[in-house]
């Protein structure tokens, strides 16, 4: 059994107010399989260049990380975005995105990534989301993470991806700009129409919502002391998230969902605290356990009588 | 046994993406006592003018407000505010600010208001309600609301007010604003560092938080189907917060606050879904626990042991 994913593998550069890096690893698929790779053994599907070298296989392999279908473009340059993030860290500018070997990805999966347990299709164009969704015939479960640029230019194709997938992964302004619909779950529930049974909308800085068909629950960021650096916190979520879906065998409950929606905020709040993937790259099982703990710790409260008049 | 609310009470003109009101009733003072009378008799200390007639009255009575600290200033025009919601609803930009009676307000408290248990400062002039708290020698629990108007003018008097109440309610922005912390739980610790025990940080539409000493909270805001009117939402809140503190008797713990920011959620969640005071006049108490019910059921995940790699 196994996690597959799909998605950029990149060097970012980054400023946030706590200063920055010109060059480090990065990309949708590097950081949901680092934060997966706790649950489950973890396939990368992507493409880089001549550029990627030793220290950044060492990163995943560090992690048990499946690189074998990472495809190395002969001749190529590696996916480089580079952005600045704003004083209140929740909004950033994107500087410059060289798309390079990405920009003529066709994902290519062995059979061990076709045979995947649960696939995630992180952001990348719908059209080959849907493409790779259908290899994996087999997927128990499968979510899609998608943005504002898609939304806008390929509408259709990404409605069609994701009326394939169980679970949609967007946050909600790009919810908003996809439904027109303001509130959370209204539009949560008006992209579950297309048939995914589920669907986490991200909150930034405040955290994540899971609406499923009756149901909604919503869990806070994880206050960390320090956010250095955001980038990487959507995707590492999901990593908690998917991940802690395939380490579980039984039905995918509510109850499962919701406890995934913790792992995944913890991850995510690891993430944060320091750039790139420095900090998830040295993480621990015993730390993730103990922040899932001290989530349900500051989120609970035990409702008492209270004489109303 | 009583709560005293001392703050503006004020005739409010509201266009949101929903539609608009022209003059409605508003104030801090207003929404706080409205869904504090839920929990204790409430008494409001603040100034109208000759425009403010029976039918405003018979809002407040309706739900068994004490008016009689309401001075009304002969010959002055009530407190008149308009502005106008942003397509987000977490901003708006304010149109008309007319303090008419308001200008010159100096509360004047009768030996009932005097003898409060619990008391709330709304968003005055801090000297006021430092002038206020005094004055309300018994009042076993103090909360303050302020705002960045007087974080930018008057820090000193703010900080000295501060420094005598138990609970400081701001938004994270304020927060921000004060101390210069881009965390909450960072920012909250700073300015409890004058004295308060407590801290509610409001995240808007995204909930709110709890800070004491040793321990964090935090609660989504409820996601009501739908959002005519934010006006309010924040003094609603606060009614809700310091109403069920005071009707706890004993000793004020952290989960009595906890148990207090469900329902402040839960109040400012029902106030939102129309315009004005509109849907909180009516409210009845069951609605509150059914959805402080519903509340605790949306957080609520059971940690169980997933085997980590």
């Amino acid at each position: 059994m196994s996690v597959t994913v799909v998605g950029s593998i990149a060097y970012d550069a980054v400023q946030t107010p706590h200063g920055g890096r010109d060059r480090m690893l990065g990309g949708a698929a590097v950081h949901f399989a680092l934060a997966a790779s706790f649950f489950d053994e973890v396939r990368v599907v992507g493409p880089v260049g001549d550029d990627f070298g030793p220290d950044e296989y060492a990163v995943l392999h560090g992690r048990g990380v499946n690189t074998e279908d990472i495809e190395h473009v002969e001749g190529g340059k590696t996916f480089f975005w580079s952005g600045v993030y704003g004083d209140n860290m929740n909004s950033r500018e994107t500087l410059e995105t060289d798309l390079n070997v990405f920009e003529t990805f066709d994902p290519k999966l062995s059979d061990g990534s076709r045979e995947a347990d649960v696939l995630f299709l992180a952001n990348i164009l719908p059209a080959l989301q849907l493409n790779v969704r259908r290899q994996c015939e087999n997927a128990r479960y499968v979510a899609l993470d998608s943005m504002d640029l898609w939304i806008n230019i390929a509408r259709d194709p990404l409605v069609a991806a994701i009326s394939e997938v169980d679970c949609v992964i967007l946050n909600d302004s790009e919810v908003e700009l996809f439904t027109g619909e303001r509130e959370v779950v209204a539009g949560a529930r008006k992209i579950m129409e297309h048939g995914p049974s589920a669907m986490v909308v991200k909150l930034g800085k405040y955290g994540a919502a899971l609406i499923t068909a009756d149901d909604s629950f919503w869990i806070p960021a994880f206050p960390v002391d320090f956010v250095a650096d955001p980038t990487g916190a959507g995707d590492t979520f999901a990593g908690g998230f998917v991940g802690a879906i395939a380490a579980h065998d039984g039905e995918i409950t509510p109850d499962v969902l919701r406890l995934a929606m913790a792992y995944g905020t913890a991850l995510a709040s690891f993430n944060v605290e320091e750039f790139g993937t420095e900090r998830v790259a040295r993480l621990t099982g015993e730390e993730i356990v103990e922040r899932v703990e001290q989530l349900r710790e500051i989120t609970s409260f035990e409702t008492s009588a209270v004489a109303l008049r």
